[in-house]
């Protein structure tokens, strides 16, 4: 059973060119699709591979379709965004192979009756709703999650087995959580009396937009007073650690491994790559990219690209330059000495 | 409801000046607290804000006191460390507005016949107590949480859902370990045979003492023989690894995604920023402070602060100095080639 | 009840010297070991304390045992690994003193009835096992974890409690995964369309081999399209993070806090010291060993050790070396400058 094209342009949009009635498969990468499936191009060095491609379908961009389109000999979808469009076929395609949780509540669940549940929510076994929570329309709770008193997912949510969503926290619509995420443990805050630490009571919540996607194991601390939150449409992947009372703007990405420190307030539309950490009490402003590895040790008030790691190289390279970063104020003085030493010599050569 | 002043300075001390009768609601920062919430002032840089502030009642130093007391229009409580009278007050609020856990073991809970808990210890749904653990007064066990045959858990001590202790494991009272977070799995040990690993049974276990907190999904591995120790008032934040046979002194804290590698000894009172990291087999004596991002890949023997992270910069930027950091030799030999160079000249001129 | 020597010979193989009837307790570290352990000598610093232990018996190589074998007084098995012996040796008093996981399926597990169950396969308490998965001989399926759909585990393997491991995912036989691991949860993939990003299905599994162990609240993404391999023999750490369709060769292992971007190849026999990350769509070729906090930027083509982080330094130190790390251009251009006058100098005095 497949989809034909014109269905999907149809659903999705874009200018269908050639045979609409081809029944597509699924979806494949350019250098291994077959002649049911669809494909598509949005890298440059990829024109000529893309024009002797066997897909059956080819999704591009109208210059790209000027270029080679008329190479392609299958049918071509012509859009502005290629990669996007090919996202959301591959949602049309992976959507008729799931299978869809099955709504009310698993018999082994725990929920309190206070709890308010959409119908239609479905909840896994050995799932734990606490009082007051709320479960809106089409919101999925798989095994052995764990939804704190008045917490509130928002319509069509999805979280995977053994989430953790504590008291009071919300997340709007559409959201997705992966399994082993903590959402809402208390954030790390101690005062220190004469050595010894005494607890700060964490009793602002996490407050999280529509359309966000966390990923496995991440965990987001709620917040001292006021909040933790995370504006709609934030994706954050695995193992991300975001500490209490951080703001995280819209449409802001974090790759694996990232860590954000206490009331980090970051700008919308940024990008951070993998183990990148972000120091806390500081200011990021929107459209900042953080490379990998890198740290944010003050404020960035400047959209751009931020880089901050050191250079990989063989072990033995390495200690010789690492020991040289040790003693560069050594070698800055004795540039100074060799500064004074010239100047010395050329009034010496010029008397 | 709220809570007189002078019952707060009767359970915390502190020198009372002004209207002991003040009903008070809650606590506040300096900048948002109403004429129902008590703040404080330990920073010197908000004197004239803590002076100005709209709030029912202020926390602050003898010294501070002499300099804005007279300002202030409200109640004082004068107290030696007002961040950590803060800290108790919240707790005093935060007290008043937590809901106790219910004593006793919950249904779904699987409690091994020969666990010995304490009457009033609180068991939630779904948890899982095996063989001979001990669970004592107080202790409240959430939701999905694990305790391993064995392990003792002290008085007080409070695990958040979906914990997971296992067996022989032992922490003390009074202490909180946040959902997520994996005590005693096995150490990562293994002999190489020939390329492949030989596995190294991890028999010891983890040896947690009193007051102590342990963040959302933060590990602490067993010991390979011997255990892995974490003294009495360590605060670890969310996402921190803990290495087999690693030590750690009483009241040293570390903040999010730290990691420790096995058989590190670290002192008391020391503090590791987010993403610290610590190599395996050395020691770091008490007082020892190392700041975020950086690697300890020595011992350190001397008490104060420690960095090493590369500075981040505009992506060009340190795209130009790796080059550099990568050819520092080159730059060296070339410093050495100039000095030879004058020095010829010099006695060129000398001569 | 203790273990004769010549039954550990007879098992493990080696040659015995002494008295092959000593009943021996268990294993110890050479300073700690008593009259009733056996011990190992493989670091031949070691060698005269070897020789003085008090150890009932001693593993050693046949080199160390002609340089000492005669001083020590016990008996001795020799070997050519005596750390890999030793090892083994640690298994068989371990398994003396593990208490087997019953065969069986806990009253409280959810096991779908299309899943396939050895019969002696250990399901435990709120355990939950979907549609179609396959758990073979011998195979312990630790309380709370979760199997998903079509999920296949291999003979012996060994999941702790609260793992997760999602739908269509596999793993060999002899595995061990540690508490909190995600295997299987969406990779971190999106389309951006116009600051929005739109989610990639990640219809991809995990591919796990034989003899792999896995640990700690580690996570392994599923592929996008195709499947994340790990092979056999393979080594993890706690908390580790390796993301969509990266492959791992065999027998390399990765201690904690590891991260691995997308689509990496990663060869065999590689090692990864704590912390350290490697970026996506790259080759590491087999016997690379990477060192603590060490970002791997670009592919690795030849096998040896890479590192690069920081050199740590007292902070006042550090603060000057990073300020002139973030201006070497100007002192590079400096050297230019003093080269050019020293040139001119030469030039002028020679003229």
């Amino acid at each position: 059973m497949g989809t034909r094209l014109n269905e999907l342009v149809e659903r999705l949009g874009g200018q269908l060119v050639g045979d609409a009635e081809i029944e597509i498969s699924g979806v494949a990468p350019l250098d291994v699709a077959d002649a049911t499936q669809i494909t598509f191009l949005s890298n440059p060095k990829l024109r000529s591979q893309a024009a002797q491609s066997g897909a059956a379908a080819l999704i591009l961009s109208p210059s790209d379709d000027k270029l080679i389109g008329a190479d392609f000999r299958g049918a071509r979808i012509v859009t502005a965004n290629p990669y996007a469009y090919f996202a959301r076929v591959a949602q049309v395609f992976a959507a008729q192979h799931s299978i869809p949780a099955p709504p009310g509540i698993h018999p082994t669940a725990v929920v309190d009756p206070t709890a308010v549940l959409a119908p239609d929510a479905s909840i896994g076994p050995f799932v734990v709703i606490e009082a007051d929570a709320h479960i809106e329309e089409g919101a999925v709770i798989d095994a052995a999650s764990f939804v704190g008193r008045g917490a509130r997912i928002g319509a069509g949510t999805h979280f995977f087995a053994r989430v953790t969503f504590h008291a009071g926290c919300r997340i709007g619509a559409r959201g997705i959580v992966h399994s082993g995420a903590v959402i809402g443990a208390d954030g790390f805050g101690f005062a220190n009396d004469g050595g010894a630490y005494v607890k700060i009571p964490q009793t602002g919540a996490v407050e999280i937009g529509d359309d966000v996607e966390i990923g496995a194991n991440t965990t987001i601390d709620r917040g001292a007073l006021s909040d933790t939150v995370i504006e709609e449409g934030v994706k954050l992947d695995n193992q991300i650690h975001i500490a209490h009372n951080v703001h995280v703007g819209a449409h802001t990405a974090m790759a694996g491994c990232v860590g954000v420190a206490g009331s980090a307030k970051i700008g919308k539309y940024c990008t951070f790559a993998g183990a990148a950490m972000v120091l806390g009490q500081l200011t990021i402003v929107d459209h900042v990219h953080v490379s990998c590895g890198s740290l944010v040790s003050r404020s960035i008030l400047e959209p751009g690209q931020y880089t901050g790691f050191y250079p990989l190289a063989k072990n033995a390279d390495w200690e010789k330059t690492a020991a040289i970063v040790r003693n560069l104020s050594a070698m800055r003085e004795k540039i100074r000495q060799l500064e004074k030493t010239i100047k010395l010599l050329s009034e010496g050569q010029q008397s």
